[in-house]
């Protein structure tokens, strides 16, 4: 058998995603016994009651393969922090499934069963290094799976900054932000902001301008192996969330530097997953003609 | 002659505006004597050495004209702070023309003698009386010219919202927030949006999301003698902006009500003046068939 | 009871129309005998084997209400036939609910009753009188409820066309084409061409472009009062199209003239019936917050 | 020296452009005499009354380079007629600078001469193959640089088309057409329809829906190694344009295909060109902060 320690990883303060915990850790034991090593993320050993089985960070990292249960954000979460290790990662959804959780609660166990046998299509999806550089020094710095916005915060104004790529004077940006954002993240806060779907498979970059001042900005796609940069033209301070989930708040004269970083998400899904199925059925697309 | 009192307001800490207000002064002063009353607004009367010309608000709400020198934003916070008091506007313009302020400074004094003698176009246009409520009590209100706008502020993820049409409900929005836009505001912010244009003459008030979660959300016009009610979902707060010049805290559960004020805002257009002449400036749209 | 007179006008070749016209002139029959006068459209009445009901033309403009079986185009084409002669009309669906046709075809014999009981909200929708002009002459007219299309046809190429509002020269436009709709038809067509929805109680008309080649050439609406003219520039040809329904090759140097009809289209819709909540239906807008 | 061979094709029927090859030529003879064998595309041969030079397509496609004088329509004709046979191309345009034509006619004499001292930034573009099939047959073919559009010419309703990917089915659309385009072509018609612009580095498809019936259907890039498929669905025959420059018409059931090609076309810029700043004097993009 290929994996041999499983990390398990679930949204906090969920009963739902509890009780999954509990049935699914109760399949593996039954069914893998000694064969499999379960980690539980701490928070979540302790909602289930297994406290013997909590790992840290650093032992989650070492895992084979991560089974998160929760929604997009969650699989959002996890990734983000296992992306240095490189840590292929599978999401169960309770509800309506998401654009990267595409395992239902329902099929759970028969799900992991099929992927414990080595039955599961990887997905590679690119990551972004984020940083942000402050007269000559680095001042913050993280990883994106889905996209870095740059927004004027509560200011109630528009932000102008410098875009520049791989080192060109792109052009200078009036608008309420600028998103930069992985394929992965055209389907999520780029779609809202008229942003172009790109297949995963696309190499690309997407510069997705939050409500632009002039008419003419529209969204350009770069080629994944180009650095962005986005400096922030005095006076506009700016925040900068990194998937929605953490943020900086950038100063005039701050530079906001991205790149594909050189670590990639592996997403694992089940056999006969299809992205355009998956885009077919979260855009409400038509399978067959109507009359 | 019809103006017997006129105010003068200019842009703050601008030594172009002094300027031009100096010499528009003097031109009045030497043409006009007794004839006329003028009042400087007290910021401005300072700025240019006539501390005698200064008049507070008080005094400036019973001018017959406001001559408004500045940009489209020095214009709109005069036209709010004058609006309860029918005082109409002229607007000169230190740079490039923009939608409201139509005179040039090379043709200011001109174009004040002229408007003197009578010679200008009147144009209404529709003003927001906008609210704050919060348990059964009105907690802010003020007017818009442009728009209300209701958005997320800093806060890096979407707010939910009723939005709720003389009393109907019409749709939850999921967004970044919601512009409620006056035909004078659908090309401010409104039109960055990617909202409608709408000409001053046609009575309604545009509901333009702002990155709608759902991508049916399309911008909406409704008639202008309808009230727009949005109603912040908990746990969601949000920041309202007026015309983007003053703003509200609103919290979870409080209603945010727009309607169509007893009251219009009337710009004073030089001779010849016409809406689709300044969009095609503003706009760039060819004139001409290019070959 | 108001309507002494009714027309029942369906869908050609649909035997599910054909059976429902059955049901529906049978439950007219038991129920109100005499009291009524039905009239049914030449080819339905042949459809269903009653041709001694059948009515041309001239008889069907003299009923006080139309009855329509079909879907929203069958509804269009009578509205179109009959708006010269105010005949109101009401809409039957046999599948699923359209714009304008809105009651289902298991709800149409109480529908009926009430409706025929005075029980409905009538809905008033501007009609446009739509006209070509050559060389100082009118060679084409007709009127159109949704909107009026002007395209480049089979041409493969843009088109180019003076637009002018009122006799006012608004811009040259270099484009696919250019729709010019009514509040009802900006659900239609001109919704999927990035045109505003108009509610359809505010009196404007949109000017919606079809790719057009300047990205500044935005939607605009105007006043209902205004009469819309599109000149073809040489040397380009195109064609008209009215509600999709009919259509005109107009050459270079035409005109098409659009103006608001002194006729309107009422709609008869039953008790409870909301714009909003058919708006909802159709454009899937979520009516409650998602979790 | 590289280039022995130069091909001159010039915009037909143009004044300018013929005084342009007179002056080119005469300048290529003064200075480069034996060493460059100049040939001229028939038609322009004769206009400039030059007949000896004359070559016909056979022998244009040997040259070592193109010069192509007159706008992007010019040069797209002539990479679609040289694309089979790897001859770069240089355009040289009379009027306002294109998104393919970058050298102004007043800097022609100098760039050419850089030219033909190896000065030059070569640009490969990828092309497309694109054929139709009927009923298992392959009834046309031809390459396009910018885009293959299939649309429903003068019809004026909507067509309906299977969509697939790699002969895997992406959805059903409903529409005025499609855009399959090039990231040289997402600067053209596409940017129009609402399309992403894809940087020439970017290995992508852009899928452009036109006026789509569901408001869902955004645009889509696709990794440029997939063949794309559209099937008309019965009963719906379409136009099928390939740049803009040859047509077909397609039959309902028809099959038109389209891949990228073993080849590309090759334009050859200037020292100092700059993609970016090509953008920005097209879209009209400000270069430095407006204040």
């Amino acid at each position: 058998m290929k994996f041999r320690t499983v990390a398990l990883i679930g949204k906090h303060d969920s009963p739902a995603v509890a009780e999954a915990l509990r049935a699914l850790l109760q399949h593996l034991r039954s069914h893998y016994g000694d064969q499999l090593t379960v980690w539980v993320k701490a928070g979540n050993a302790a909602a289930i009651g297994e406290p013997e089985l909590a790992a840290n960070h650093e032992t989650l990292v070492k895992a084979d393969v991560a089974i998160v249960l929760g929604g997009d954000g969650t699989l959002l979460s996890a990734a983000r922090r296992l992306a240095a290790h490189d840590v292929p990662l599978v999401g169960i959804n309770q509800g309506r499934l998401g654009f990267m959780t595409d395992i239902a609660r329902t099929d759970m166990l028969g799900a992991i069963d099929r992927l414990l046998a080595g039955e599961f299509i990887p997905d590679s999806r690119m990551l972004f290094d984020a940083e942000v550089w402050r007269q000559g020094e680095r001042v913050f710095q993280t990883v994106a799976l889905n996209d870095v916005v740059v927004n004027k915060g509560d200011l109630g104004r528009l932000i102008e900054m410098e875009v520049r790529v791989n080192g060109e004077f792109l052009y200078v940006l009036r608008a309420d932000g600028m998103i930069v954002a992985t394929p992965t993240g055209s389907t999520a806060y780029a779609l809202s902001a008229n942003g172009p779907i790109l297949h995963p498979a696309v190499p690309g970059i997407a510069l997705v301008p939050l409500c632009p001042h002039a008419l003419t900005h529209r969204p350009i796609t770069i080629s994944d192996d180009s650095c962005v940069e986005l400096v922030l033209i005095t006076p506009h301070d700016a925040h900068v969330h990194f998937d929605g989930q953490s943020h900086f708040d950038a100063l005039a004269g701050d530079t906001i530097r991205v790149c594909r970083s050189a670590h990639v998400v592996t997403l694992l899904h089940p056999p006969g997953y299809s992205y355009f199925a998956m885009l077919r059925e979260k855009l409400h697309w038509s399978a067959i003609p109507r009359r």
